[in-house]
């Protein structure tokens, strides 16, 4: 535990009830929100994520209401940074998996420490384990539900002794899809380019956010099918996730990287936005 | 709630820590077992596939202690007949997807009424749905982990108002894999067959159960890529499971098909062992 508070819809509790399809069928989705100066950042795409994928998925959300919910949380919480981190299932109820008749979804708001990792990664850059777990594709492409095994599978791989910070994965057909806990971009000719996940990955916030400003900050981009091959001839490879911002990707496997300009001008970008 | 009592790591108990993984990630596996005259069907099968998936997926488990925990509930639940449901998560802790250092899994043993429908769709049959939701290939394939998903979504298709018990389930290929809750066999000359699921779909107990046993009943067996137009050629389907036993299948969309003499054969030989 994080020592700090959890609510769970709306009161302060540390448990759920076994019957919860959050337990039962990872029958949810969640948001892990990068708290500054006690405010959650990137705030509104992650709602828009969190509203869109309970919609298709037929889970009850009232955005307000966990609106209210997050703020008078933060407030409680009193912190700086950190991480704020919303679960949303469908609750309990149903017969097997047939979720019809559950209305009363569960919100559950935990807050963590920013995670402390060795020396400046966003400066310096990291190695990228290259995983042999593959991803398929799945009709809940995009999504940050909580079916999230392949996730631990892959990051289980390098265990914590390893100089990499993050791992990547390829589907079946060997294209780059994202790291395990991030999003991929590349930039080849100019170009900022990162991986179609309309067949599986997640579509990050952070990666949302760089595809609508880069136009912004001078940027074009490409989102497509790219193989392995595609980041070997790339000239900087980035990951980036709405917690830990932009890591340059220096190496993965024999293959290696320079920290470039184009990642160090989505990094700053990002930061002013994530960093306060 | 079932009105059961519900034991979490041997305590009596209706709620789990928020922090448990089963929840966060659906890092976790299931087995719902059918009880008749108190005891555990088939369970020598159910145990074996939660420890060679616990295995596979590095979760921690003492299958002694599990089996005197389940002996012990099932004392105390006092029923003759029901279903047990054992879910065993990696518990709390790790860091993000990374369960270095989760050692201390959970044990969820809940027990509910076997499920009422309305007839004896064993006997008559049942109706198949034709889910649009397909299935894609995954590292985790054959497995009954927590990350059911696609199970839900393909359910929620047809609601309840249906005559349809059971749905059909494709993947992206047109391979005919199983049903939502069940696995799928078809005869077709003298052969009973059923859908190779080492790229994804659950290896269920019930058709474990079927494959070891087919050639003592006199019949042989054969698994195997199939297309929907095999099972449309087909002379007798049925769906099983290790609750519900098997229910002969007469219609999916505008096929149909008898209820046959392999599938009452295979219903009955099975009826001896799941129903006393």
């Amino acid at each position: 535990m994080s020592g700090y508070p959890v609510r769970v819809n709306g009161e302060t509790s540390s448990s759920i009830s076994v019957t919860d399809r959050g337990l039962a069928y990872g029958d949810g989705l969640f948001e892990t929100v990068r708290v500054v100066s006690g405010q959650p950042t990137l705030f509104d795409l992650h709602m828009d994520r969190l509203s869109a994928c309970a919609c298709f998925m037929g889970i009850e959300l009232s955005v307000p209401q966990l609106k209210a919910e997050i703020a008078d949380f933060l407030v409680a919480v009193n912190q700086e940074r950190g991480i704020l981190k919303v679960i949303l299932t469908r609750g309990s109820g149903g017969r097997g998996y047939n979720p019809a008749g559950c209305s009363d979804s569960s919100r559950i708001l935990s807050f963590h420490d920013l995670p402390a990792y060795k020396g400046t990664p966003e400066e310096s850059g990291i190695h990228l384990f290259s995983c042999e777990t593959q991803l398929g594709q799945s009709v809940l492409a995009g999504m940050k539900h909580l079916n999230r095994l392949e996730n631990v599978m892959a990051r289980r791989e390098w265990g914590v002794d390893s100089n990499c910070l993050e791992g990547l994965l390829l589907d079946f057909d060997g294209r780059v899809i994202e790291g395990t806990m991030s999003n991929l971009f590349f930039v080849r000719d100019g170009i900022l380019k990162t991986p179609n996940l309309s067949r599986c990955g997640v579509k990050g916030v952070c990666r949302e956010y760089i595809l609508h400003s880069a136009n912004s900050w001078g940027l074009k981009t490409e989102v497509f099918d790219y193989a392995f091959s595609e980041l070997v001839g790339a000239d900087e490879v980035f990951v980036c996730n709405s917690v830990n911002g932009v890591w340059p990707v220096i190496a993965c496997g024999d293959e290696r990287w320079p920290v470039g300009a184009v990642t160090c001008t989505v990094r700053d970008k990002l930061m002013e936005v994530i960093d306060g």
